[in-house]
């Protein structure tokens, strides 16, 4: 089975259990971090009381753990979410939004980290080369090196957390140390959305609570958002339409779509 | 006067007299939810300081409660609103979202059932049977019992609460305890965009402000939503679009559509 | 160089420059608020902890102020921001969202007033009648008065904060004591968007981040809103996809559009 196929069986399997994958998410985009998981066809909850967290995690599919507004009660409700979740066996994955914007985001992001065991980490280039502690050679990296840079990055982080990492851009790399699998595609208007980004980290999720394969989970989930994210493209007139359409589009993801589309590869 | 003629002259008098509606929700709905209101016709405001609640919910049309993400400053808020709403005898309707997923949520629903007098609670058939205390019976009943389930429930908890129970599904099913309303109609799609269930809840108020007649303001309110869901179902490729269009049915209603849509019957 | 090219400029500028403004927001309006930033070129970035926004306010290109859902997080979160942003000589702007609709509000309001110096405050009539102390006179003044009493009170509370004052309206008045600028314009359908108050505040730090002209920034914020108002609702059948558009429409903005459609005027 081709990897066209498998993220196809992986939909199926997602449409027709309808996974249960709990979210503390961010304040900016709760709205539609349940509305992509609701298209893509699991089943979303949301909370941001740490002992609601504690208890919704034991039984969820997947937990998604994510700081983009890092107040209090959301990175206690993280925590318990978290714990909970390790204890239950329930994979977490982790969105380090914008960790290293501020000494105050990136101790949130560490103590995260000490404290729980993430089965994914996604980010951007920045967010990831920063918790994978290679900053100084980061900057400065002109365009050439900047995906080699992010790799780099991706695999030493990966194998600092014995997880799986996903740095997301242009082409998106996911790796758990070893082998790389590179996903291209998407869209520039994609960045010009906001919460896509995080989006990409609860569709992780949605794959990950029907697959034992982290790896393969992020993968995929990287894959659907740009076939997704291209599909809704055409003929868009500017981002409020390419929304609309991005949700439409991953409502209605097919095996045909998917083939004509993919560009996933081992590096 | 028949019924369609009587929720078209509730939607005549929102539009009219635009009554504030105050709620105090969830933040994954907090957009929608006043944007299906300023659709209709209402004027939304939102809180979630204690102190800011209890002084605009004497000045509301009516209170909408909505438990949806209780962190600890939002069931403060709630408790502030509706002890006001009920000191001013506004009406106050609860959406006791989840109520049985956790004992968090469970011990919320009771504080707040047990300080703040009810005019309508508006939930899915979980919900109202766990708050009607049937939990047991409701489960393993097979999908032929489950609307004669939740109708039952919904007459318990009507009964042990004084107030109007709005159960919804496929039909959605109003009481107070003796007679029952009937609400017939919309689509599937509608449980693809978070929120509208919390809609329902939040346009429950605005048929409750311009009317005193809380078993009718609920159907009413169900029927609007039901009808204005079947105009924005058609041509609809997924639920992007659908969430879209289903405003622009919320502003556009009209006699002749509800006339043609609606499907309410005494049960 | 007329207006239309001056405004033009500054959004030349934005797409280029790519501004970081930071927003403290309240939690109706966050997506929003980051999709109209990113819609015109801008980099947004939220928070609602109060040593992150004193961390990043000091990086960024404008500091925005809302307190529409004034939790205490979310005030202490303001007072962090706006100090960091005076601090650094960045421009804060404060939307006071309903500063006199209690007492709660009203002193969060003056809080903020007397720890941060503002830039540029953006309300309606009655926020910006409330804080110039105005309210008494304002209340029963009939249709033909009022965007009179609106002008005369944004020209007061300019002189009281020695800042620019905006006063939004079917007309907009921006004032910094002395001479008005008045920008007509925008579509009455922006009245049944929530948020889009909020986003002509947001956009007023998009334009303050590359201008150091607070009168010319304000209004070119206002100009740009009722511009792509007046685009977005050619063909719009409702408010949902009047807003959808309404992103198309700040995305697409050109200077042959603004052009044809500007009203901006000194009065």
């Amino acid at each position: 089975m081709g990897y066209a196929e498998k993220i196809w069986a992986s939909i199926e399997a997602i449409r027709t259990a309808r996974p249960f994958v709990l979210s503390v998410t961010n304040n900016v985009v709760t709205n539609l971090t349940a509305n992509v998981l609701l298209a893509l066809g699991a089943s979303p909850a949301m909370t941001h009381a740490a002992p609601d967290a504690a208890e919704l995690a034991g039984l969820a599919g997947a937990v998604v753990l994510n700081m983009g507004t890092p107040q209090q009660a959301y990175v206690e409700s993280m925590l318990a979410a978290g714990r909970a979740a390790n204890a239950a066996g329930v994979p977490v994955i982790f969105d380090p939004v914008a960790a290293g914007a501020s000494a105050y985001r990136a101790q949130v992001a560490l103590e995260l980290l000490a404290a729980v065991d993430m089965a994914v980490v996604r980010g951007n280039a920045s967010e990831i080369l920063f918790l994978a502690g290679g900053v100084s050679n980061a900057r400065g990296v002109d365009a050439r090196d900047e995906a080699a840079a992010a790799v780099d990055g991706a695999r030493r982080l990966a194998e600092k957390l014995s997880c799986v990492v996903c740095v997301s851009g242009a082409v998106d790399y996911v790796t758990g140390g070893a082998s790389v699998l590179a996903v291209a595609g998407g869209v520039a208007m994609m960045t010009r959305v906001t919460g896509l980004g995080c989006a990409a980290t609860a569709l992780t999720g949605a794959f990950a609570a029907v697959s034992g394969d982290m790896l393969e989970a992020s993968a995929f989930a990287m894959a659907a958002m740009g076939v997704a994210g291209e599909i809704a493209f055409e003929g868009s007139p500017g981002p409020g339409t390419f929304a609309v359409r991005f949700l439409d589009a991953l409502y209605g993801l097919d095996l045909a779509g998917i083939e004509g589309r993919l560009r996933l590869s081992v590096q």
